[in-house]
């Protein structure tokens, strides 16, 4: 079995990804498991990453870097690794926290997150996409939309994140949706383009109205059989309308990318071109990779 | 034991209420267990209901009223009591829906909800408080506000409900304190005045802003050790703003009145009058009961 000369780690909440890389950074395997951040104590971390990774380690005498982004790196995770401050670079080896294993074979480093001052915001592994977006795209000067459960706006200029901003949408969606008495009405696989575009360009107009509109759901269903698919696609709307609402100094006038789950982004997309705004599709799993990449070749510098 | 002359009941999605009358209107009992709509089927209700007032049921020629309002009435409840529209006055035993119980001891009378067409909205339940409120003020021209899972915005005049709006404020509340990643940040029994009411103004003026305030409040936890009184409070302060931004038109310049509990009506009261606005609190329980008392008299009247 070939061995691995570093070993990329996407460590999140829910889940644990790894991607084992041999010589010449030549992909041997990619595995993942459920162990989360969340899951886990943090005695608990060391085992659960070599339970993916220990076959494709070798008995030389140099450990293996393990480049890890994430949750991973919380104050209750692996081992802290304290958010850098934007206006900066994303984070690379040098920012990263240096985990001391117990098994000599392995040398992990947890990149940091990043923390915004005024208004106070954090991220953690989405800098680690916008550093793979920013080693693959080095002139772009704009804006890089992350959406997901806390979407991300970051201003990039001139190799830096200037500065972020986080919006619950994808949480508020799953609340909403999963738990709340909005649950009855849009359980669907359907989708209705157009109540979803009208609920994007009614709640931009009128975001103030957002608590109304989400019972106004309830109501329809009840009172006027609106079909699951168009509550869904409405309730949809409203919340990225709020978004777009809110991150309108973000969007108006600048180029956009948009990071992510495809079909997710592609959402933002026809939204944002409502208003006029034109933004690429880029997808998110090669940007992470292409992060830790990065970080990857920022370590053969430092220890060449 | 006292014979009952009536009973009130107040049948919500999770509770139900009883409240036996006997002779000169004289409350007997007061009964109540957590056999609410929600947790029955259709021939669950009588049951449910005889379990509470069999007690106190004679064995006269007649049977008693029993006079019910709220989810009982739902499609999934009892027997639908389907909504009356507005503009018209609170329904009373003349729209009620009769039900033919199996104990010839009881007549059931469910009263029905109010719809509104546009914008679409329905109400269950707080109908009958409003029924009590105008009984009890005859002469009201302004606003009931009902604030509650989901609060209701009524516009009274000349004893009707001329129009009504919906905030899912108190669902988004529990959802987001209990549920939501703010979970971790707003856990405390404290509370913050000055949090509360800066959110509540800043969120009036920015409505748009409001799912990145909200995930705001993780990142003051993560980076700033905000304390949980703190967050709590600005979490309810963004809320009550955003909804009292949504429901300007209902109480700029208007008579208000807030019905329900006492300390989460004290809060609107604090939002409404940072806006210059002057509201009276009620008690929302006894106006329950004063709406069903003010439909047994319709009920005595027709039947005299």
């Amino acid at each position: 079995m070939a061995t691995a000369e570093w070993i990329a780690v996407d460590w999140g909440t829910s889940n644990l990804r790894a991607w084992v890389f041999g010589p010449g950074n030549a992909l041997i395997a990619q595995k993942s498991s459920d162990k989360g951040m969340g899951t886990l104590a943090p005695t608990g971390f060391e085992p659960a990453l070599l339970e993916l990774v220990a076959p494709y380690l070798g008995g030389g005498p140099v450990p293996v870097p393990v480049i890890c982004c994430g949750m991973v790196g919380a104050r209750q995770g692996w081992q802290e690794a304290v958010y850098v401050t934007v206006p900066c670079a994303p984070p690379g080896v040098a920012q990263a926290t240096k985990v001391i294993a117990n098994d000599p074979r392995i040398a992990p480093l947890i990149l940091p997150g990043m923390k915004q001052t005024a208004p106070t915001d954090v991220m953690r592994g989405e800098e680690t996409q916008i550093a793979g977006f920013i080693a693959e795209n080095p002139g772009f000067d704009g804006i890089v939309c992350l959406p997901g459960t806390h979407t991300k706006w970051a201003q990039i200029s001139a190799g830096e994140v200037k500065s972020f901003a986080t919006f619950m949408t994808g949480e508020l969606f799953a609340l909403l949706s999963g738990q709340s008495v909005l649950r009855h009405s849009v359980q669907s696989d359907d989708w209705d383009a157009a109540a979803f575009a009208d609920a994007v360009s009614d709640t931009l107009d009128q975001p103030q109205t957002l608590s109304a509109r989400l019972f106004g759901l309830r109501a329809e269903t009840l009172v006027n059989d609106m079909s699951a698919a168009m509550a869904r696609s409405r309730l949809s709307g409203i919340l990225i309308g709020l978004e777009l609402a809110g991150a309108r100094p973000y969007w108006l006038g600048q180029r956009i990318a948009l990071l992510g789950d495809p079909k997710l982004c592609s959402l933002y997309q026809t939204a944002l071109d409502q208003q006029g705004a034109k933004a690429e599709l880029v997808a998110g799993d090669a940007m992470t990779l292409a992060g830790l990449n990065a970080a990857y070749v920022g370590w053969k510098e430092t220890t060449r």
